[in-house]
């Protein structure tokens, strides 16, 4: 992951978690956008996206010595292997969404695998992107750091049209930003990991 | 003030939700010792606790016209028929628990089963409770009526022993304030519900 | 105030705040577009301005004895006469102005002249709001019952103009809705207030 | 990652602003006692107290063509001087103080003083410092980069004494603490500015 002696950026991989669990969740388009966008015009970075919709609710009876269930076993160790974090959160009722809110907190149980990671956030909404600030304060506990510019809350319901049928993300000016916020983590990331 | 036309109070109906899925929960203690000292000490008010862990985790997929899961149709009805809410919510990493959004989340889907309800939050936690402000942030859109005091945030980590191994609310001078909870939610459901 | 033995609703007593000292501001467009729609639209609601900009920052060295300022205790007189609040709070960097803040705490000083209240809040702003949120948080403490709906953000920058070079609100719709705000403001009042 | 060309850290200048006017306030200790710190235990950290106090109240009708007032704006070069900031926050009804809102919005007018810094926020009150999750919030519209470890809350009121008649903190190990916030943002300065 170190770039030492050599003239290239290193590459900054990217667990990309959604809080939606809908087929053609617009925040899922999001994510869909960021891979494409990294892949084809951002270099040094790369953005894979995390299912956590296996994960079981959490219950901390599911531990046995400090092990997790299978499924919490592999997601925590995808986390662990990232150097950032891309959050597609959706405003459910003014905060996270519990898919999301689970994700987090099977990752915060000891050792905690969020602890000292760039962050960033993105939402597909109809309001204001609420959700945006519970989990940011979530991230003080988790030790992520996320960045402050651009925040991006997307309006899908206002013209012109966002999304297609598919949830993807079809609209230009929306993409522009999209990549402007990866390029914003990925030039923390590299802050955060003494690399820049 | 009276109660126009009749001598007595009406009963209270109190939904019960907690936001920890472990067996010796010490917010499931809460709920528990709230449902004792309503039966005990406290006319007119019963306190039910509210079974959130069998609702599939959101995801407006699996609704269809209109019509929800057979276990989230149990329990929105469940709220329907109560007056009011207590919420015995832990903080998990600075804000609400999954299975405690989990259960908000399905209850807000249209037509909206907590508007205009009163509720009133308890926390039995190591920390400083800011979970409880997520939660009434929630409320503002879920059209909650939060009681204002007393709060409850009850620190289980803290000398003299709260709970035991079971974790039953042992603690005398908890209980009181506990049962002080459940008194304000009443005077206030009362209001709210214009028959103070 | 009381109402008995009336058969008419009781005059309620709205103190209004506004978060900006600027001449121009929207925000106390929007308390004068309140004052106007309570004498001409609304029965049994009186909206009184109280101005909170000749207050001194808070400092609790100036208090002696119990006694405050002199423009302090004319302040917190206004608001214990007073049936409920109306804020008019600005957007500034996410939170609340430091002039309402200000105004908030001497009103919180021993004893606490909030206590009780019910409270409405609305912006004028360009962004989403975010002020209310942390408004409704110290609101906990201070013991004010905000309503939930109508949630009242105002985009000043959005067509078709809202206001004039005065200030004044002059958007019809926007007014209607400020309208629904007081309406529900008043409704809430009279139940906290046991008089519904 | 090494300062190119140089064997010793550079000096980290750090703006440290305390939320209370109090003469004896414990928050203005938490600052003094920074100082100290830094000078007598902390290679290349130099704290400064700045005031905050003749600060008008902020009222953006006082600015004439992008000039401030004398004082804010000597208050403005002194913030773009420093390489971080440190808050000392009381939480005043669960949020911050009128003062330090204020310092914070005239730091904020174009161009943005606070742009880009590192910062850490400390709290010496009696309750939880639920205020600190507020200024995070504000921080994210400021690009204010808060370190997320150490936390610090200070119970003022537990035993052992942790101030002194004139506000000074003379518990060791809540200086040690102190200290320790002191290194982190010291560390996570040198890393936002890519000198780590």
């Amino acid at each position: 992951m170190g770039s030492y002696g050599t003239m290239s950026k290193p590459v900054i991989k990217v667990a990309a978690l959604c809080g939606s669990l809908r087929k053609a969740s617009f925040n899922g388009g999001l994510i869909r956008a960021a891979i494409e966008l990294s892949k084809e015009q951002i270099t040094g970075l790369h953005v894979e996206f995390i299912d956590t919709s296996s994960l079981p609710m959490l219950n901390t009876d599911l531990e046995d010595n400090g092990r997790f269930p299978a499924e919490v076993e592999e997601f925590r160790q995808k986390i662990l292997e990232a150097d950032c974090c891309f959050f597609a959160s959706p405003d459910y009722n003014y905060s996270v969404t519990p898919l999301l809110k689970n994700a987090l907190d099977w990752g915060s149980r000891p050792p905690n695998v969020w602890a000292g990671k760039a962050a960033a956030v993105v939402s597909a909404c109809g309001g204001g992107g609420r959700a945006q600030y519970h989990l940011r304060q979530i991230g003080v506990f988790l030790d992520l750091h996320f960045i402050n510019k651009p925040e991006y809350y997307l309006n899908a319901f206002q013209p012109p049209v966002k999304f297609n049928g598919d949830g993807d993300l079809i609209d230009s000016d929306a993409r522009e930003r999209l990549k402007q916020v990866l390029l914003s983590l990925q030039a923390f990331t590299l802050r955060i990991q003494g690399k820049s």
